[in-house]
């Protein structure tokens, strides 16, 4: 402390310092639980801006930093009070939509005791979830709901049973004679097959596009697309023959067999988001036989001369407009001009993160299986 | 440090409590990681004797425990080392089977970051797997499996769409005019509707003993039992009705509509572990037409005088040797003199906690629908 400073200096330093980290008048305090948040708990919060507050209890440790902050600055930084919780504010609103993030405490990688988890980054991450002004779209809502089904197929080539989760929808159970299309939705490095269902609620976006007459009903199958390769380690020497083999000679078959489905590759569509695009461009590439959809959202781009197949019915390129949006425009120019049946999007102010790919189903699920 | 014992002596002293805390030649080397662990993570470890070792790393922390170790001691105090993680290995062999933990860090409640999650205590805590000498009944293998669906159905009492588990059986889906009897399963105080078949494996159970042939194919649904009125509080005060509410007049219709049950009492049977127990047995004396077999799962016991209903098939009652074994005895006993259909089993070396309750439901489930 600088001894020479009078006490009203001191003072005044200090309110300004607490009115910045706390009470800034460009900050409203209307913070409410992040609806993330495991039942009955009070942080973190966000408010109507998009700030994220935490208040995390460590009495006795030293440092208490969130990953979540503005990007490349190092998270925030929460300072300790009286009572043993250590509380911050982001430095400036957040993204809208899911974010995730996990607390340091002393150097050691922890989750937000207040907040569920989602796996992510290769570990059961922190979730939170910034309002977003078009959330009506993926809210649970008074309208028939579809079932996420947890099913274990048999996996000859990985010698196991392995995990899929599969969205049937309202009336699957009702019209018993009725087959439906479907799409194979595959998650990003580091995540898994609950994915799609737990933070991207694909099954609620299903559930109000087929409430509001959007689209026809069709199901969903998401599995875990992390095989061993790739598993712990990067993207390089990535090959896709054992993930492919999974998807193409085990579960496709099981799901045909065990679900009233349309068996032909015109009602069946691949699409996956950042790491699950890449590996959808590589099966339908592979694959021309197996599906005439395909979608990949914030997972690169086709190139004409990559498709070897004249009957594909949709190509669906996305990202958000953070990441770099002209690569899709122009990939869809060029898709465009050699004469397939290409759509896009671009998700206003979001980046590689949920929202844009919450959005993205949104888009794409009317395009697919159109008459 | 004691400046006047010679230097032999310290080290003596360094090595005997390096021995004891690690190297005790009372504790086999064989350590594992735990079959709950997030992918790829080393720890936590259990060996061949129930031992748990935890290793978790926050280098500027003052103190990391474990709330994992022998009844009524505290605990596991871990120990730094000079990486910055911190080790500990419990001071005996825990019961077989899956226990809830969680972290303390310098004051503050955490998750051990190597572990999965389950949700009990009214959080999401860390779990570990102490391997049983019956683990099998429960293990992934190679047989036919059933599937696990999410549903969400109509609660107006509640307002609101309310989420519940469904195990179907294998067969469910290829044998589409069969219909199949029903139990509704219950969690306990502090869980929610995904603990019987997350540390449960209720549908793992289910699918063993359908492969060999020990019982008849019945669907189970698992829906969430803490209503408002106890959702963060004790169980002093408690009220049935909301609950019994969502029970018997949302869940049922709603799963007998969307379902191929046999709909009615005598192919109906609730059970529940714990405080599920105790409203298992409310629900069941309150609404006599609804179910014809009931299950108390360390969830207390039935009294003749209780029971006003004369077409009951089966009661069953069941607690782990390290609770109050003679209470099921005595209970059972006096039902069996005034002419009920009971049955009780003891979980043997286990207390309160799942291993209990896996061996109950492998045990009740043969008894269920019974011809």
């Amino acid at each position: 402390m600088n001894r020479k400073l009078p006490l009203i200096a001191l003072l005044t330093i200090a309110v300004s310092y607490i009115s910045s980290a706390q009470n800034s008048p460009s900050i409203i305090e209307d913070f409410k639980p992040s609806t993330k948040n495991q039942p009955g708990k009070e942080y973190p919060q966000v408010n109507s801006q998009g700030y994220a507050r935490f208040r995390i209890e460590a009495p006795a440790a030293d440092s208490v930093r969130v990953s979540l902050g503005l990007g490349g600055r190092g998270g925030t930084k929460l300072e300790k009070g009286e009572d043993g919780f250590w509380v911050g504010t982001t430095e400036g609103p957040m993204d809208e939509g899911f974010h995730y993030y996990h607390v340091n405490v002393d150097g050691g990688t922890f989750n937000d005791p207040g907040a569920k988890n989602y796996y992510g980054s290769v570990r059961w991450e922190s979730g939170i979830e910034i309002p977003a002004h078009d959330q009506e779209f993926y809210a649970l809502k008074n309208v028939p709901h579809g079932k996420v089904e947890q099913i274990l197929f048999p996996s000859p080539s990985t010698n196991t049973s392995r995990r899929a989760f599969v969205y049937t929808p309202p009336g699957y159970a009702e019209n018993p004679n009725k087959k439906y299309p479907v799409l194979y939705l595959q998650h990003g490095w580091g995540e898994d097959e609950t994915a799609w269902s737990n933070q991207g609620h694909a099954n609620l976006i299903m559930d109000n596009l087929i409430a509001e007459g959007k689209i026809e009903p069709f199901i969903i199958v998401m599995t875990y697309g992390m095989t061993n390769e790739i598993k712990f380690g990067g993207l390089r020497n990535f090959d896709i023959t054992p993930f492919q083999t999974v998807m193409v000679d085990e579960l496709i078959p099981y799901v045909d067999k065990n679900f009233r489905t349309m068996a032909d590759a015109s009602h069946r569509a691949m699409a996956g988001l950042s790491m699950g695009g890449m590996e959808t461009k590589m099966i339908t590439l592979n694959k021309p036989d197996v599906f005439e959809y395909y979608g990949l959202l914030s997972g690169g781009t086709y190139a004409p001369e990559d498709i070897d197949k004249e009957d594909v019915k949709l190509i669906f390129l996305s990202c958000g407009s953070k990441e770099r949006p002209e690569r899709i425009k122009e990939a869809t120019e060029k898709l465009k001009e050699a004469g397939y049946p290409v759509a896009s999007y671009i998700s206003e102010g979001t980046a590689h993160e949920f929202q844009t790919w919450r959005r993205s189903l949104k888009e794409m699920a009317p395009m697919l299986f159109a008459k």
